[in-house]
């Protein structure tokens, strides 16, 4: 049967199962293993990725490539040459790197993030830094391979990895008019919250029991349906799972219960995108999400825009006092707004606030960059790290576990990712003008607790378009432009400084 | 390099990643996963599966293994030479089926095994019944492509392939033993329990979160140990997961405690075998399980033979009532023994008791191996089987959902197996009473609630020889003999026939 292009889908779709069991057995790695199985884990996932890159590096593939190319697909079908062109970009990324090279950088990889988690722990740089010497040149090897076959930069083949279509060329001026409006922004916000009262905390404990049967009850209405996903607990939350079966986590603290309520809504912005993927084209690459900065923007979009939203908290103020009993008054609308929307310098990203969140990424981005390019060592790394920070923060981190260690990545080989966090929050403000306009009563809705409105829109203008459109062509369809980061700001001057 | 042997480990070990993959995924299929996963986990474990084919009957395996053979293993180690051995057994097997008709077969048993759950709910045999037709024809084929291959005649090509070493000819004896030792037995053990005071109920109800802690601990007290375990829930009981990552479920009754915690038990038999596998040949074949007759006898010693023995129901009674306060009589062991050693010809076989289960087994082995010797017609099932249970146990199943159609395994293609749990018991009986011989105390022991004598003992005569010794072979080395079933039948009377 010569029929290249049906060959390569039944190929890619045994690449995807072999992701879709990777993820689940990385969400069992952090929800449900025991601790004496990470080692055998640790096989298991390499296995399947090695066999993963054997399929997509095999010699056939190149040759069902061309001929389905020159042949073209079925009629032209727009998914069909979107999903083969995928599959090049895919085969592409994948022939460039040597076996050795990415099982050297597995290693290395594996070896500095245990390190890492002392080092950490201790604030000790030092005790890392050969290790991350050793990550950043082979994580340089790779970029110099994907530059050659993708005629991309170094750091930008390493960024397409994330995010297809986006270069370091397009992010910076962004980053830098982010960091222009902040410098103003920032202090105004500040001044305007310390002109109003103090919020009032809520009263606590917050049983467990209780927080996860709200978390439910919150992902359920904001549109999980658990035929298909489940909500388990981990130390750090994430997204992961299949699209038929997606798996979110939080974890509950008894003395806020704001956090794994506004982690599950995160949680459950991912999730909702990897079940709106076109079922038609499961595992298959055009079937699969647009890129991390657009996942991003599914996820902050739900908890960002739609679940801090002044109506929405107005809506789950009372919800929660029921839950919880004690006095009424921390729980109005505006008090909530006061405590989960309250702007702080601090030097923790995951810990940070929408506003300043965008200054820990653009530092990330600076400094990555200038690793990946090799204009910077591993050994100035805290250095620049605390003088970028205090530019764009005017605070210095008192210890490293503060600065350059907090964050996995790096010392987990990941270059390339950072950038995605604050596109994606970008695209979300964009996202939401647009469905302001397109859907009367949205806000209306989010008032009553209602997220059918959003959703349903998200559905139609983001997850069933699958990776058949790149991040900038889904946004101009969504919103009638590329990424625009004037509605982010726009959103944060409504929001923070009073419009 | 030329190191065909070393080639072979290292594509075992994947294959054996592979395995270990989908036990996981098979795991979570039954005690995590939301319904609606299940048919992309079905398309994961088929890709998983095709692949570990894939590898195993690979052109070059053949190669690597003559030319292994032919040099042999680095200094004749026994270890590597049983390993060698058995990557020779597994590829011949796999090569054996033609990847059409094991397609054909995994489809039509996945079909046939969805309508036997409509048509046990509804005893309605003549519904599945083309089905089955189907899928023996298949298995029939299967049977006689694996027969070609090893030698063997069709059925026992099928033992072979769930206990190796153990045939048709070595098992019909052994049963029509039992069959006369039953026929005697039986009545005699309703006679002198219909002599005896009836069992005091236990009161109840019993609290899920407190049988769920017990269960716990009688699982630790055996010897797992939950850094390299999980005890969860399921529909149906099982152990699954890996050597390293030990997962085993139970199912909660309020009214009923006795059937968590024997449950929980023989599970913990199961595991505690994969946990004393050698680790060194860990996804290694020779690292694996002797084969399920094995793996049921080490269910069956710790849940028949330790934790149902008196010592142990007298050490354990007085544990239970503290938990579940009430009258202290109805916990006195020779109480919980009356309960939870009660005989009684029933229709059910996971309901049977010790004395009666080999009755439901022999059956369904005659049955089986006249399927698929073509010498049984499938429209003729019922009726042979109503037949064949009538003569054993002196009773009729008043409809199939009690008679043919109650257990999954022929409607999901598998035949062959039912032996195991038999020889499983038998096997059970000659190791402990071996086991009594070898370690002075080991009753004792168990009447202060203590297992290390005994698993200790199995851990060095069972668990640490993998697959390096076949069944008889294990015997044989750790009792002085090979499978005998006197000292099955001598336990049996001791327990139920005073002596």
């Amino acid at each position: 049967m010569n029929d290249p292009y049906g060959r390569l889908k039944a190929r890619f779709n045994r690449i995807g199962a072999l992701g879709e069991a990777s993820a689940i057995l990385g969400w069992d790695a952090s929800a449900m293993m025991p601790e004496g199985g990470a080692a055998s884990r640790g096989e298991q996932l390499a296995v399947l990725a090695g066999l993963s890159h054997e399929l997509l590096t095999a010699p056939a593939v190149a040759d069902d490539l061309a001929a389905a190319e020159s042949q073209g697909t079925a009629e032209g079908d727009f998914w069909d040459e979107q999903n083969l062109q995928l599959m090049r970009r895919a085969f592409r990324r994948a022939s460039a790197l040597p076996t050795e090279l990415v099982e050297a950088a597995t290693r290395a990889n594996s070896a500095c993030e245990k390190v890492w988690r002392h080092a950490r722990a201790t604030s000790d740089f030092a005790l890392v830094r050969p290790l991350l010497e050793e990550v950043i040149r082979l994580a340089r090897e790779e970029a110099a391979a994907l530059s050659e076959a993708t005629g991309l930069s170094p750091y930008d083949a390493l960024m397409d990895g994330y995010q297809r279509g986006i270069t370091a060329g397009d992010v910076e001026p962004v980053f830098a008019a982010y960091e222009h409006f902040l410098a103003d922004a920032l202090p105004r916000a500040e001044a305007i919250q310390a002109s109003r009262p103090a919020a009032l905390p809520l009263p606590g404990p917050f049983p467990v029991e209780i927080q996860r049967a709200l978390c439910r009850r919150l992902s359920e209405r904001i549109g999980l349906d658990y035929e298909h996903a489940r909500l388990d607990e981990s130390a750090h939350p994430f997204s992961g799972g299949t699209p038929a079966d997606a798996r979110i986590t939080t974890r509950y603290d008894e003395r806020n219960v704001g956090q794994a309520l506004m982690g599950v809504a995160h949680e459950t912005g991912h999730a909702l995108y990897e079940r709106g993927l076109p079922e038609a084209w499961a595992r298959q690459p055009v079937g699969e999400a647009a890129g991390m900065a657009a996942h991003e923007s599914q996820s902050l979009i739900v908890e960002m825009q739609a679940c801090r939203s002044d109506s929405f908290l107005r809506w789950l103020g009372p919800e929660l006092h029921a839950s919880f009993g004690g006095a009424a008054e921390p729980y109005d609308g505006a008090n909530l707004a006061r405590l989960w929307r309250h702007v702080e310098r601090s030097f923790i990203r995951v810990e940070a606030d929408e506003m300043t969140y965008p200054a820990h990424v653009i530092l990330r981005f600076r400094l990555e960059r200038a690793l990946i390019a090799g204009d910077l060592r591993v050994a100035d790394l805290p250095g620049a790290w605390n003088e970028g920070f205090h530019r764009l923060l005017g605070i210095t981190p008192p210890d490293d576990a503060r600065g350059c260690l907090q964050d996995i990545h790096w010392y987990d080989g990941g270059f390339g990712y950072f950038p995605s966090y604050t596109l994606g929050a970008m695209a979300a403000a964009q996202l939401m003008a647009a469905a302001r306009l397109a859907v009367p009563g949205l806000d209306e809705a989010l008032g009553r607790g209602e997220f059918t409105p959003l959703i349903g829109w998200l559905r139609s203008a983001v997850h069933s378009h699958g990776a058949s459109l790149g991040f900038q062509e889904l946004l101009r369809r969504a919103t009638g432009k590329p990424l625009d980061p004037e509605d982010f700001q726009a959103h944060l001057r409504r929001r923070y400084l009073g419009g």
